[in-house]
């Protein structure tokens, strides 16, 4: 059973919350505890085992740690997303096949695209599919159509698979921290649109992407991972986004994986991340 | 032998350079060749076994070749460098000893710092250090100061290891496409000073160093190539650091050997590197 | 269009290649050439724009050529292919969404089973599934049953995508350098079976996975593409196997992407990839 | 200051643990905690500030703790070692120039050669240089004569830097887990001589470099860390040398840098490494 923890830090936390799990003849199976000196905040993951009464613990460690601590003994096991998408369908294809062989760590509830290409590889996958066009429409009722469609769903994330409009502060500030966006960039470099276009003039030797939450900051939210591949020369710009598909799908793939088994922390705007 | 060749693009360019080649009898060992097809752009980098007249071939050849043909049969086998430093040991030290084992593919003539820190190491590897101070002087005076030192070394390339002075566009000038310099980020993420501070606070996952020639256009020269390492939150500014001085060291290492082996083209503010 | 010839090393043949495109006028846009000296072989890939008689410049490559000279222009731009596969779902999904979307390189022509555990995914592709069990039978009649399925569909490749059984000479030789295996370990490290447990007890820090072309001796036919990912002790031996699925993936799909493109030269063993 | 733990797991060590530093006022900034669930061992390295008295820290965690614990508050903040070489140059360059400018963390004591290729290089940094032939002599007499010169500096450890005898079970039992080795290869891939002559004949697309800790059983000894570098058809046996020299390089700095550190624990003939 999972426990992550993040509160300011002090002496002895690590001796109060450690105490508790013993008290209770839990073992410790593997304990990630970081520092952040200069914040003095305290962020910790512990998986641990024989854990019998996970309501009783977090009752128990948050008496003992300062007030403002999070706790969660066992968050969800399984989170439940939504997928938002345009056009691209490597990642979205990854999620299904994910989804569909149950090693994705979440159940895809639905996926919503903004244009309907899509809609046929989800279908194989006896996913729901919706389409939500932003055409001829004010982006604030276009948000609101996807808000209606999103909130049956309660999902606890959701994941933007190369969705390609821009959602208002309004919309993001709805999810805090519960939107996961793949950029095709190495963030900072290329920020808005076109970055392998940018990246391509340029003439770099390496492109990147990077996954992280969505914050009302375009492409400026915390980064929970990034992944890089060599390109050269010989590259033409389309040569880039082909090769940069897989590395898109392959850095969207591990950020989820690290949300969804709760290995990621975030203040500050940034992220700590177990893995 | 080396035959580096760049010109217009044209039907037939390899027909005539290589039968140029059978002509002599030579043996063409490799040969890259590309095309930049948005450019018109043409370049070959060959090897060529059994070379007896170097001087009639690189003529011969550009009878054959475009009008604006660059053609070298045989660029210098070995280069000659001055390498400028500032306080940082870690390229310096790398590139002296690979110049004292004779691996660098270069000839180191001397070590110019505007800190006195590296002086002794260079005078270990018995090469000549000289001290020239930018302070209290215009940047004007610090320049001929230093061209004053580099000229009767006649370089072929100048190294920037960690050389921490901005260079004027004048000086820049004189060695159009000569100076190497390592850029401490993943460019263009981070440029102007203190990329480990901004990577830091931005939270990235990965951090890079990118050796290009130095324009007059900050930052902006021609990437020859680009190295990353991983980074977590569990680096303090001083870990990154750290951690970037292997990757500084590495991808400077690496830029000095594509280029010294003459396997570097510039145009266009890219490169074209055969690898 | 993709030109590719394989034959003996002598002077003066780039020079008869390149002259035989002239005449035709046709462009050469890239050119990879490869000379083995020890073995005194040499590779050339070219992509040449303007080719309006590819059995014409066939014909008069071959002419130029040695006599042993293997010249493909326009080798088969799509291949058919026929996929293999046990119950491991992550390379065969991979190759259906790919073959689904286009981007293969390839046409799925059916996949082929030992056990039915994939036929409900390929389905949903709309790519033919055929069940042929290996149970209670010897493996001249199971693989004269596979033949024999196969045999109809005249694939170019077969791509062995997690397949677990091991295939006799007779039946490899029938597809000489035609088949592709992905392998769980990073060759020659690991051999035969169960390589992730062998690397989980070694304790090693990476692990690997290598695509080849099956040849009759188990797991040393020629390499070509191999990828690897860091593993650490806190890796359970079903973490490694999690993550090196990812890896296995990942290396099939480079190495199928390689060949379907005629970037592979197979000789001794070994292979010349110009990728 | 590090503190290291090593011992049997059971419930509530890491209550234990952190309850007698939190008695002592010690704050904990990091702390990495593993447990081998089929071995049942534990391990933890903790970092922790305002330590006032680590000896009487050391006797009550020993308490606590169970009877065959290893506890180690501040272990040897810099470690003594000895190097040995034979002729390469490369990773005894690098441990050289990182013991002058202190970042090795770990004092060179001395440099012992059984050719004395490396004296030059040595000496440029004041460090002694001991030859020490094996030519007509048996093994145990020179192994004899290596112990005599090493004794007297009583080291830490001995980093084999590219020392290329075989050293017996006798003198290896004398430092055991003290003695640090590269192999260049990519364990257990390419054990004994010659691996890049293996792994060229082989036509591998990566090769590798192997640090380990050596034990009686040759190249099977605990892994410390490992670097691999991609290779192509184009290298030759010596373009493989040449690469493989860097990735020696960084391998030996990286491992020596988490044995010196206290990263390292070995059980089993497995290393757990909190990097």
């Amino acid at each position: 059973m999972v426990i992550v923890i993040q509160c300011t830090d002090g002496v002895g936390l690590v001796a109060a919350i450690s105490k508790v799990l013993a008290n209770e003849e839990c073992n410790i199976v593997s304990m990630r505890e970081h520092v952040d000196q200069e914040e003095n905040k305290f962020f910790a993951r512990i998986v641990a085992e024989n854990v019998t009464d996970p309501v009783g613990i977090e009752e128990r460690l948050t008496k003992v740690l300062p007030a403002n601590a999070i706790v969660k003994v066992n968050p969800l096991p399984e989170k439940n997303i939504v997928v938002l998408v345009t056009r691209e369908y490597h990642c979205l294809s990854d999620i299904l096949t994910r989804n569909h062989f149950k090693t994705l760590g979440a159940k895809v509830k639905c996926v919503i695209g903004n244009h309907p290409d899509l809609m046929n590889i989800t279908k194989r996958f006896d996913i729901p599919f919706h389409l939500v066009s932003h055409e001829n429409k004010s982006r604030e009722t276009f948000e609101n159509d996807l808000m209606q469609l999103i909130s049956p769903y309660k999902p606890d994330y959701l994941v933007l698979a190369k969705f390609m409009r821009i959602l208002s502060p309004g919309f993001i500030s709805a999810f805090n921290m519960k939107i996961i966006n793949i950029h095709h960039s190495f963030l900072p470099a290329f920020t808005g649109a076109n970055p392998y276009r940018k990246a391509y003039i340029r003439g770099v030797k390496i492109i990147g992407a990077t996954a992280h939450f969505v914050t009302s900051d375009l492409d400026e939210g915390p980064i929970i991972t990034q992944q890089i591949i060599p390109v050269n020369h010989s590259f033409t710009l389309q040569d880039m986004v082909k090769a940069g598909r897989e590395n898109e799908t392959a850095a969207l793939a591990k950020a989820m994986q690290l949300v969804f088994e709760d290995r990621v922390f975030v203040y500050n705007n940034k992220t700590v991340v177990f893995d």
